[in-house]
């Protein structure tokens, strides 16, 4: 998403812990849901990386505005995150809504780093968006297990090795 | 890398062990290398990774050949990951035959799933070799933080927020 240029540090520093604290809610939510213990793991992966970009950006207030109280956006730039947050959605849905939040964060933060008034900013953003990009794919990654093994999500040990003998001639 | 159409099924397991096993080492002597807390959290979880990819080989292994006893092939498919595990590298170096590895193994479980011959087993080493691939865009990622940053890696906590105060306008 490109940042509006209307907006405030202070708006665009809203936005980021904002979807921060979503993107590391729903992670939760989608942990809760499955049972095989490896996708579980890269969940709680996912959510403890999210929670530490929101640190990051807290932070950035803290330090730029200590006097002023963090506002956080009233509406989500993700749609339907507020109803993946709130109501009944099936895993398939439930991924399909993170991983379009992942490509509108990668986005966010690229076009705040072309932005960017100094160069070890663009770097630090650029990296920001780079690990959004890489929970992107390995979202989708993990996406295409659950829609082709519909076992994948819902056992606790997913045994590929005894699925998959056929390797090599 | 493509996989030799004149290798045995047993021979691609062998080498599908061994450089997951190499990859879960390389990933250990990373991890001792760094300070940075959150860096060593995503070696650890590289490595966990790889650990779990061994274990899917050694049960195909397990079942598919009961009574063979495996045998890891003597060269490592990646270049200069012998050097890697047993001399001393800068970690900028460790970072460049990690990535190296990551890229074989990518295109080598690529490979084994366009040879596979049924759909469900192209699906799972398509998998695989999408994790590999996320691996290495994880990889890519920090280590362009490395070497941007000579403090990145030396600072248990490298705190962002602290040094990033432009966002926005």
């Amino acid at each position: 998403m490109a940042v509006d240029s209307g907006l405030t540090s202070l708006e665009v520093l809203g936005i980021a812990i904002q979807s921060e604290i979503e993107a590391a809610k729903l992670y939760e939510r989608m942990e809760k849901r499955v049972r095989n213990i490896d996708l579980k793991e890269k969940l709680e992966f996912l959510k403890g990386e999210e929670e530490k970009h929101r640190s990051i950006f807290e932070d950035i207030h803290r330090k730029r505005y200590p006097d002023v109280e963090l506002k956080l956006p009233e509406k989500s730039m993700v749609p339907m995150m507020d109803v993946a947050l709130t109501k009944e959605m099936t895993l398939k849905e439930l991924f399909e809504v993170a991983m379009k939040a992942e490509k509108i964060s990668e986005e966010f933060y690229t076009d705040l780093a072309r932005k960017s008034k100094d160069a070890s900013g663009t770097s630090m953003l650029n990296y920001l968006s780079g690990i959004e990009r890489g929970h992107y794919n390995l979202l989708k990654n993990e996406y295409d297990m659950v829609v082709t093994f519909p076992a994948y999500a819902e056992t606790e040990e997913f045994l590929m090795g005894e699925r998959l003998t056929h390797v090599g001639p």
